[in-house]
């Protein structure tokens, strides 16, 4: 495989710019050594990041590929003409296209936060992870109707971290709910989520794969056990059934797809960008 | 301002186009109504989402902007022949000028979680969420030598976001701890951080914006006081400062920028994509 040295680099923190180059370098079987350099915002900065680039280069022989997100001009300019990386310039290829379909000038604006203090945005954000914090695992039933989604699933099949995730990028404010041994006696959901039906999605996963888990944490325990994850799955996704509650597997899935299957199917209003 | 839709097609979840649109679109004034489709990864479901576009095409007469993140050269084909948007493709416009720079062939493979149960990344990634969670706010000393950062301020500066923040998307063990009243008397650190100085990373918040946020909490409260956040703020930036910690003030600064800003200076080998 070859080896290369690949840079996001970006006037902002680089998020972006690196999400979008990972997604694009995947498509090659490439060694790659990544190098994110956040908030180059200046002119001096900017000749700073292209000595780094461009000792790479004579280092490695090789181009290195520099992925940009910069809306500063001047600081454009100087990667244009001193970079000898490969640069993929992603706001000048699509900002141009854009400002002829719009007729309309691209203002130039760095995605940065500026005034926190009267950003709607941000507090229903911190709002939402305070909520989705404190209504964890079943912890508290208070409220319990201000929530946009109740995550309902047997012990550790992924409803932490989908919910923390949906809390932090789409400022949903979600609760959790295990499905322990005595819902599945009584065969009816926890009394507390009865009236919230419709705010109701869960989560299964396979019990191979639920034991394994399982047994990370407490090797050896009944609760871990083949047999009794396979009951516990199996009577979860029987009251599911039962109930009408939607659900999805998740042994196959990253946090960011179920996070996306659960949007998309419970909301897609949310599925509009913040 | 101009009206348009624009929407984000992706045969994965469509985050990384939703991300990408939302930093172009800032670039412009414009009311944008968004969508995002994701899991667009069949011809079926290319036609299914032209019509969408196509549609909403026809009730504006305007052109749609359409972000895509497309891999398979079927689906892809069939945005370019029938979508009367605008698209932008991010996959093609910068996958092949990379063929030719590395001289291979792109193998089109979409972003996309198979094989979970084998996944290191995976399971490093629980891991980090876990022990972010049960190291929040100064809740557990058990095991404080495997964490990668441990973050020091007053209660309320923004701690517990920015430690599931480096969790959930750089994997990283975090633990969190509050600076309060009887740190100050003593005038030194937590005494269980002792030993961990070269982990310790600080943040500080302007002490009338922390008032603010803490009268949300608890409204004329001693606690939420300008005059005693401007006693604890104090205190805590002069214990960072006597005792060498690095600090940032969270004021004006999003989640992102916390979290990407602790992990240059802290770490910056971590700066490399996962």
């Amino acid at each position: 495989m070859a080896n290369r040295t690949a840079y996001f680099v970006s006037d902002g923190t680089g998020i972006t710019a690196e999400a979008f180059g990972n997604a694009i370098l995947a498509q090659f079987d490439l060694n790659v050594r990544k190098v994110r350099l956040p908030f180059v915002d200046t002119v001096d900065k900017a000749h700073q990041a292209i000595r780094q680039i461009n000792h790479s280069f004579e280092l490695e022989n090789n181009k290195p590929i520099v992925f940009t997100t910069l809306v500063n001009p001047d600081v454009q300019a100087i990667f244009a003409q001193n970079c000898k990386g490969m640069v993929m310039d992603m706001f000048g290829s699509f900002v141009r296209p854009l400002e002829l379909e719009l007729g309309a000038k691209s203002h130039h604006r760095i995605g940065r936060f500026t005034d926190i203090s009267k950003s709607k945005e941000y507090s229903d954000r911190m709002e939402a992870i305070n909520y989705t914090l404190a209504h964890d695992d079943g912890q508290s039933n208070t409220d319990l109707a201000s929530a946009d989604v109740i995550l309902v699933g047997v012990s550790r099949s992924g409803k932490t971290p989908t919910s923390l995730y949906l809390a932090m990028q789409y400022s949903m404010k979600v609760a959790n709910y295990p499905l322990i041994p005595e819902d599945f006696e009584r065969q009816q959901l926890p009394p507390a989520l009865l009236p919230l039906k419709k705010k109701l999605f869960g989560l299964t996963i396979d019990p191979e794969r639920l034991s394994e888990i399982r047994n990370e944490r407490r090797p050896g325990s009944r609760y871990a056990s083949l047999q009794n994850c396979r009951m516990e799955v199996s009577e979860a996704e029987s009251m599911m059934r039962r109930t009408g509650v939607s659900w999805l597997s998740t042994t196959t899935k990253s946090i960011e797809e179920i996070s996306t299957t659960i949007l998309h199917e419970l909301m897609p209003e949310r599925m509009a960008g913040r």
